[in-house]
């Protein structure tokens, strides 16, 4: 079976606008401030696909567009501004960042609870700790755990293995199916026998950026593929990490790339958006340190 | 071959005990205040056992001890009082608290850089996202890490299998190896094939507080095997949650209980107390936030 992650983005955006009238008649519009630097061209399309998606929601977007060469100071001050804006709810640091830039400290600097990407450490941290209270989740691992429930796909005691580690995807993604008592491996670049264990998982999820990494060698019978690559083809055909047609037959449950995590991420930012929205004029609900 | 956790230790506390005095020459002492509550006859004698060594390494130790009824607001008044104090360089709050403390209110109140045991959710995120920078790291894995290092452990591309998810050792133990590039699984109650996974494990760390529970069946043959359990068995005996004695022959290094990963705990402690010292009067090394 074909997991349709457009037709279940799709309905979180119908419920992610209702919540937007519902705060619009209590005078709140949810506010995302994006900052983008440089022109990296994936870059400018993912911050487009947010910017519309939002305005078709009724979320105020705001793009901060700066030079590729800016200064460490200069993004540093408008990280700032924004966390006393009051009308800015969700910011939202579009990486990759030139080198000459501290992205941990430019991630740091952002008020946990306008953190949208869930990147700040006390939010991965929370996160990881399994606490209570709310607090912002990466967008990807929060849409994949949505499409794992919608179609119902046991996580208490499965074996999971998640390949590749990034701050962004595989880390919260641990955290978590650790956090629903999922037995995790955590498979990257340095592993070797990967292959061995991916064929242990009844939920494999890959998020490696490479395109066609995982063969159907590399999988279980009967098990669920999650794959978060997408990787442009010299073709300029769209592939995911997984080679879809192969892998396809063996799995029971697959994501399609594009049409799957993609959309969900997307759903996932803006829904997030509206729950620190929420969270924010809620008071005293949102504790931090 | 046996790990030797009490030498390794007394190197450390030596290395401790000069540090110490290097800072008393510039005017220093530091300061460690331990907060405990009731009187579990464990967290008392750990209690006592910190307490004691602090005073041979020259550090000054302070006890905090409420009665088991406590109210929240007087513990917390206690800490915010500590992290306003500079005299005091580390804060421990000794686990278990009773039921009618919140926990988790307690640890984020805890001032990051005076978190001596790594619990706070700032440090903890720092770590799993392998962040730069100074801060304070569980004690359990960082005696452990010191461990698998002073015997060589290969750890990069190292299958790791940790049972045992809990704040104090499993999570941080995955996040330094995670950060080592070891291929990691995170075992739990709720795994289904836990001898599967553990006979896979070229490095295997036991924290589950189940005394035997990792039988010679459960190893690969030439594994390191770091067992973590402390359990008083009703005859008075101290065992931990591996059969030593079926295990022994079958592991390359292991480490007994007593005289393995306890002495270690304590050393760190110390170690990380006097680390926090440096660090705060580095000013601006320790940034958070």
């Amino acid at each position: 079976m074909i997991i349709d992650g457009r037709k279940i983005a799709r309905e979180i955006n119908a419920k992610s606008k209702q919540r937007v009238a519902t705060l619009k008649a209590r005078q709140v519009t949810p506010g995302i401030a994006v900052i983008l630097v440089g022109n990296d061209p994936a870059s400018r399309i993912y911050t487009r696909t947010k910017h519309r998606l939002a305005q078709k929601l009724g979320i105020a977007s705001t793009l901060y567009h700066f030079p590729a060469d800016v200064d460490q100071a200069t993004v540093l001050r408008q990280v700032r501004r924004l966390n006393q804006d009051d009308q800015v709810d969700a910011i939202l640091v579009q990486e990759p960042l030139p080198g000459q830039l501290n992205n941990e400290e430019i991630v740091n600097a952002i008020d946990p609870a306008k953190d949208v990407d869930g990147l700040h450490p006390l939010n991965l941290g929370r996160l990881f700790a399994k606490q209570g209270g709310h607090y912002p989740v990466a967008c990807t691992p929060r849409g994949i755990m949505d499409l794992l429930d919608r179609y119902q796909v046991p996580l208490e005691g499965a074996n999971v293995v998640i390949v590749g580690r990034s701050l962004l995807v595989g880390k919260p993604m641990l955290a978590l199916l650790n956090n629903r008592n999922a037995t995790v491996t955590f498979v990257g670049r340095h592993t070797k026998n990967r292959s061995e264990l991916t064929r242990q998982a009844d939920i494999l999820i890959v998020a490696a950026g490479v395109p066609s990494l995982i063969k159907a060698s590399d999988i279980k019978v009967g098990s669920t593929v999650i794959d978060v690559g997408i990787n442009r083809l010299s073709s300029g055909k769209l592939v995911g990490d997984v080679d879809y047609i192969s892998v396809l037959p063996k799995a029971r449950l697959i994501t399609p790339v594009p049409g799957g995590v993609g959309p969900m991420t997307v759903a996932a930012l803006m829904s997030q958006a509206i729950d620190l929205a929420e969270w924010r004029r809620a008071a005293g609900q949102y504790l931090v340190g």
